[in-house]
């Protein structure tokens, strides 16, 4: 830390956010620090290679470096549900987010009209077993063309192939409806009902090529009641899906979250 | 519903509570009604042939009468853990549970002096792979020689046997320290801190034969973050185990429970 | 209770729900019922006569009827912020709702693009302290144009006077940013910020004549800490406001809610 | 923060916890450093006056030097209540808190067999309004006597003089039972009823002169709804009120707590 903090102070860097955290276990340092371009010595498109040489290369750190003046853009995969991607739409559009979103793709047509109200280009890509490789490849292509950021599956119901994931490491966020690790796969409604469990929940974590099984990001819960139905438990589990995703977004584009070993440290 | 109050307030049985639940998917009805017996017309002994008669047999219903003026007797089981088993000594102690706890069985020596200090019996009875068969025959004969109607299982660290839990069936009450059906068996706080969860749980339930897998009774969760080791896991879950365990004791004693297809009801 | 639903079995009423609520203290009786009118014998537009004289009257019972047939009709008031509003159209667009909601008004023109967005009438009524009376006889005005049966003020920032809220007894459901009784009035936020609390709530409550002291419907809060700035419990809170606001839309829509002597009963 | 981890470096002190605050709006710094004395260079005697100079002199810090091989000495007030006293004596006998408790002192004699079956001294020291000022010497002479460093009140129903509360600024902590600012002073649940709150909270503080007023350590909630009693808010009150105070009483003696401004940085 001393390291790093020095080599801001040095070129005149004025730091406006530092945290870290020590994982005694994995003998691991994780560090985030946000600073000031004006007046800072180093001109921005040399700093990864100052702060490369002269510091992550002596202490063995690997970094990432980004640019808060450039907002990310991001992609939001649909399918059928509309409540999470409102929840996204209305925070963009109130601007609670500085986020481009340039993009929705869905395998259905039903949310298309969602889209256009909000200006936001929709494009409509059926999956079947035949054609997903190939409705893959065109959804990659429109992903490269919008010069996409990252993804969003906003409860979108198809599995993504392993091939694709692999385009977008800790960079594809999905909302799980039950609280991971409990009731991973198709239903977990209904599944929480059948097994009689007290509180559901919902998790949004980092899509990787195992199901559901992801760096988890956050998770929210809900108590329930031998009153509940399935239709209830679906009702009330799509709040806490959407305000769970939506916070996933929001540290994402903060850049606050750093994955490692298939967990997440969430910064402040 | 309306032949139960009927039966009731014919014969003088004025009515103190009732809750009803339906559950139209497995077309069942639960009831729960309390009344006193103060100018009651049957007399207590002959309550269950009446109304077996007059009321549950014309409507295919099964159905437990308990009198309130005997409270029910408890034997508590433990390992080396006593935080659930303070917990339940000092609600004992202050009078908050209409109960009697006679009995303390564990398989380490432990916890006796808790025992001794709140004037409770404590059986040491070691457990190993070989006597364990013998061992729980003894357990069942203390059972039986303090008249015991229901059991606790306060952070004891084995697993009964398919022919102890016949015994009592719905009437063992275990703590598991993870928000089931997520980290069921061994060492949950390890599995939860290697899976990178944000919130971790604790489950009260009824113990079937099939481990952790019994009628969920009360669960209660806490957030935690990267910040947490699985020594502050465990430390965070001591308080969710006691608190939920004693919840459910507690329904149990009020006789708000009542159990169908693995699920539970949980009256107010 | 046998009353009512001797009086809806004798008239060939189909009960579809039933929940029952006793206050010992207050020596009150509530209770909800709905049944289906196919095959019910007293024709619909003399359901309430024939319940008044045959029932109600005998017991003393206060009761108001509603048919789900015709869903009732909702105004919001807003002023500029834009997530409760965009929280209650996405669930009307999306017909999780049984409602229509035909006329916002707000005294702001910020979130007018919202409403066309939506299709609803936008009503702009700015008010100073000049024309309040004014503007309020001109929101009456509309809600009567609209035939509004109730309103929902979406983080509105206008105190409604006393002669507005006696129009609509129990019908306008505001969103206070605070856990109330906790920080009432204004700058709940920085009110919690300065006295360094540690948990933050959100309350939806029935609109009376004096300001946040209305009965309390739906509560939610959110743990924070030392690290939050009044900015970041502003964005937590907004999370809290809109989902306890349509909860509270919710159950209103489902007749859910009875209120007595300043507290509801807001039933499953 | 350089300064503080240069002067510990140097000085060979190796550090195993570092936590750190900025509060922006307040321009304050907090850190709290816990380093090993193995090979530290300075004796433990003269570290005060080595740090006093050359560090916090130059940077205007307030600094508290604590040594962790010594544990801090507390002292209990009950009246007649024991699940708070309770808790924390079960978790003083399970050896899960670094701290000695020589001392109850309590203005009832209830609570007496508690202390007893614990092995801890206990003071019967009944107040009246005549009697106040003169039984309060005693107590802070006991606290002198015992060499007590902290006090807890554990549902103690005096208030504390300002003079007695003088002799320890922010080292007594108390349990209130709201959600603080909520329904400050006596009978919080009769309130929180009467009002028709939906959620019910607990707050541990240090006192300070003003009732109920002092910087809030810890929180916590439960969910209510319209079918609780005073005596189930009760019941459901206690289980927070001792978790919290527990939890308020760990993070003290962790030396986890900065004061400042009547609001507190609980580090984690």
């Amino acid at each position: 830390m001393a390291a790093v903090t020095e080599f801001l102070n040095r070129n005149k860097g004025n730091i406006i956010y530092l945290d870290q955290h020590v994982d005694r276990q994995e003998k691991l340092f994780y560090m985030r620090v946000e600073w000031e371009l004006d007046g800072f010595v180093i001109p921005r498109e040399k700093i990864a290679e100052y702060f490369g040489t002269l510091v992550a290369g002596r202490f063995d750190i690997t970094f990432w470096l980004h640019f808060s003046d450039k907002p990310p853009r991001m992609a939001v995969f649909v399918s059928k549900l509309s409540h999470c991607l409102f929840d996204i739409v209305a925070r963009y559009t109130a601007g609670e987010w500085d986020v481009e979103i340039p993009l929705i793709i869905s395998n259905h047509e039903k949310l298309a009209p969602v889209a256009q109200r909000f200006g936001i280009d929709f494009e409509y890509l059926p999956i079947t077993k035949e054609n997903k490789a190939e409705q893959e490849q065109k959804e990659l292509q429109l992903l490269k063309d919008y010069d996409i950021d990252f993804v969003v599956l906003a409860r979108y119901m198809q599995v993504l192939s392993d091939d694709f994931v692999k385009h977008y490491p800790n960079k594809i966020i999905n909302i799980h409806h039950s609280f991971l690790p409990a009731f991973a796969g198709a239903k977990p409604y209904h599944a929480a009902h059948a097994r009689g469990v007290k509180i559901i929940g919902a998790t949004s974590h980092y899509v990787t090529p195992e199901l559901d099984a992801g760096p988890i990001i956050a998770q929210d819960v809900a108590r329930i009641s031998h009153i509940d139905t399935v239709n209830s438990l679906m009702r009330k589990g799509r709040d806490l899906e959407k305000i769970i995703l939506s916070e996933a977004v929001y540290k994402h584009l903060e850049r606050k979250i750093l994955v490692y070993n298939n967990r997440t440290v969430v910064f402040n």
